[in-house]
């Protein structure tokens, strides 16, 4: 936690002396990289096809996650000798963007994680098979906002003294917290009609909310149990395969081996023929 | 987001100069109430009985929805005119809320999309078919909120030093965010006994919204899955009379081509015969 | 909801001049008293056993909420002789809360409504058939929030700069919102121990709740389904014994009738045989 | 409740004169603690294998309960004397802060409840079942709040006035709190796109709780049945043996007589032999 606000904080000062702690971050994310980079390439060199490669997700965000710290470096060094020949802040402003958005992305080496963990392989699985329900609860949430929104706008500023609803788009978000029950306080409908209006609209979100939860929630359970014989099948295959290559000797089925080593990309793939 | 926005503010300087941007977003609503309006007329005249078109929920709104461009369109003239002869500015003010309201109204231009959704042509026959549930849901609050209202109310201002709970109609509105599990924090009791009613509230409250909304979840899927078969039963007749009518001709059964035309009324009025 | 605004205002002026509208309001309240009073002393008369009817908890609810109006008539009449004799403020003060209190009782009216709606009586015997849930419920709530508030309030006293959290109990009371997702937010912890607890109290808040909610719901489906079966067979046996009445005449067999006079009373006294 | 709230006062002022309340309430707990030790020691004393009665989480539960009210006797003798050769008050301060810790735990008398009460086993065997799916729902949620929190706090800290969002350890708290739809709202996004990530955040935190929520719940409900079909068992086998006793003698079969004194104990060692 504290590596992250000292990274981007560090991306205040872009030339300014880096602390001691600083620095031993700094080398441990240069290993980290390293090492990642190292596994990465080496998982790309032996891939036969390099298309399909670049075409897993997982595969992508592992580029995404790797390749700003090397932009950060480059960057780092040009900005370095651009400083002394004196040029303007506001280049430097934009650059310092860029680099705190690169920075923040790499939070994405926790979902390398889902390489290893069944329980985020079966959600990137019920993500991909439930494209249809969180369309439609998007849908749903949508209209809902669009309907009730102006409707207490214009109620509020009418008949309540205090002017908190200041805009429609601002009464979006009024209606996305109240609908979500998540209700912060910021923004209160203080009349009558208006509470009446916020009543009916945190009762419809109930209901709208609770449509979609549930088959997602079926479809979620059907894809680990699945994703988990699938890993069952494969870990018997891979014994049985070692066992038989241990007594007839190596390489005689290919086909079964390059099944063996990408285990976890066959259930992506086969989702993607469907 | 801001073309509605825009509108509104639109409508508190009536007649004055309107800007580059809310003249272009008018230009936008021209073209699309037109097309509206063109779609609506051919509906309406290709339909045999006048009376049951009018009666259907999904052309009602369309009627609301393209009506209040042609009223404000009248009044703003009327009210150009009045202004020349320095009418009295409450007459002005009244005007100018009906106007408001007119344009809030624009937004059913939403409920359009239920022409061609599946999910919301679900949710709305859900909504038909799970009345008395959603009659329950709402009866179970009320009680719950006349009940526990006035003992929060009486609790609250006999023992709590800070007056918060102004009155039992006040109440209700905490009762109902309480109850939802929103929570705004706008009205909290202080005292002990009122926290124990306060938590005695909320259990009752999860309880009471658990009950319907399981039972309408499953009146959601079962009507989704009605809709679907019923649109590819549809699909497959239509595909079927197609092949037919360049086989032999067009123009031999009329009865099935109404119900072709108009595939989406039919679970509507099957519906309301029930 | 002014009614009860007003009969309550009334209560801290008591011997004041009633206004034009709380005059009209008593008069609406004595009539329906009155309409009250003598439905409930017929259905007392008519009743065979006199001990079991007022064990039915719905015929205690009407006496508790017929009885304060007596009661307040009968205080006020006799505190405005007081009040001639020149008593003392704090008698007074004692008689105005009390007279308060039953002037809330009065609310219990809504219950009558239980005599009507299937939906309330479902209610009533899920709430009786699920005592053991609840229990359970209240016993989850009341460990977790015994394990976690002292441990939260030892926290945010070591740690935190202000000091929100002034006792135990009142620690109890965060305990109680937090778990139940309400979420005011009078009470929030400050210090990253605390809001780890927090998470963990909200987890844990959020699966314990989820436990009972499920299987009462199952209980609450079941119980709708036997009450309305019970009905209708009351329903068609009534309508039966109707015609077999005109056709042979009255009063053959009583015990028939005893049972369909009162078809609200046999589900209630099944459960408490069980 | 003011128990505890007074025995942790009184670790504040830890040399003064103990009010009259608090002397009571040492009084109370004197009682209570030694009864809780008797019963500890003969049950310590009548198992046979001391090894494996340490090992089960209710013994230990009672340890760790038990022994605060010694240490604290015992730490408040020694301090009491320490005073006298006036030591410093930075040590005093850390006793006090141990003394408080210790006194805290105490509240762990509420979980001997869990040897009575069959929910609250059935809540411990849940507990030991599902870590699977704890685990799970934890790891959900720390993927989802390592990837929304960076977004959010750079959004909100690049476009929002206000900077509410101080660091992103700080955000990681608004992401807990809006995930799980409590919402405090002492963290509020200003920002629109800060507003949208919000949103999709609330929908990926009720999606995600939903998960593990209802299979937690299922196998719930199936450890609930199988501890009372058990706990039946083992009383009607008591029963029986009681009776066989009766007529045989006693003393026979001593296998069926620890079975019969631990009952609690066999679904546990059951448990983890698996």
């Amino acid at each position: 936690m504290s590596l992250l606000g000292c990274l981007i904080k560090s991306g205040n000062n872009l030339i300014g002396t880096c602390s001691k702690m600083c620095y031993n971050i700094f080398i441990v994310e240069t290993v980290c990289v390293a090492w990642f980079s190292l596994e990465f390439s080496l998982r790309f060199i032996q891939d036969r096809s390099k298309l399909t490669f670049f075409r897993k997700p997982l595969n992508l965000i592992d580029v995404v996650a790797i390749l700003p710290y090397y932009i950060t470096l480059l960057v780092d060094g040009t900005s370095k000798g651009e400083k002394r020949l004196g040029s303007g802040s506001s280049y430097l402003d934009k650059v310092g963007l860029v680099l705190r958005v690169l920075r923040a992305l790499r939070i994405l080496y926790v979902m390398r994680l889902a390489r290893h963990s069944l329980g985020l392989q079966t959600l990137g699985l019920t993500a991909r098979r439930c494209t249809r329900e969180f369309g439609l609860l998007l849908l749903f949430l949508c209209v809902a906002i669009a309907l009730y929104s102006p409707l207490l706008y214009l109620i509020e500023n009418e008949m309540a003294a205090t002017q908190e609803f200041t805009s429609i788009p601002a009464t979006y978000w009024w209606a996305v917290i109240t609908m979500t029950t998540v209700g912060y306080g910021d923004m209160v409908p203080r009349s009558i009609p208006g509470q009446v209006v916020a009543l009916s609209s945190i009762l419809s979100g109930i209901l709208l909310m609770a449509f979609p939860v549930t088959s997602i929630f079926h479809t979620f359970s059907r894809s680990y149990v699945e994703l988990k014989q699938e890993q069952q099948r494969i870990l018997q295959r891979r014994t049985h395969f070692l066992l038989r290559s241990r007594m007839a000797g190596l390489g005689s089925d290919l086909s079964m081996e390059s099944d063996i080593l990408f285990p976890i990309g066959s259930p992506e793939t086969r989702e993607m023929d469907n």
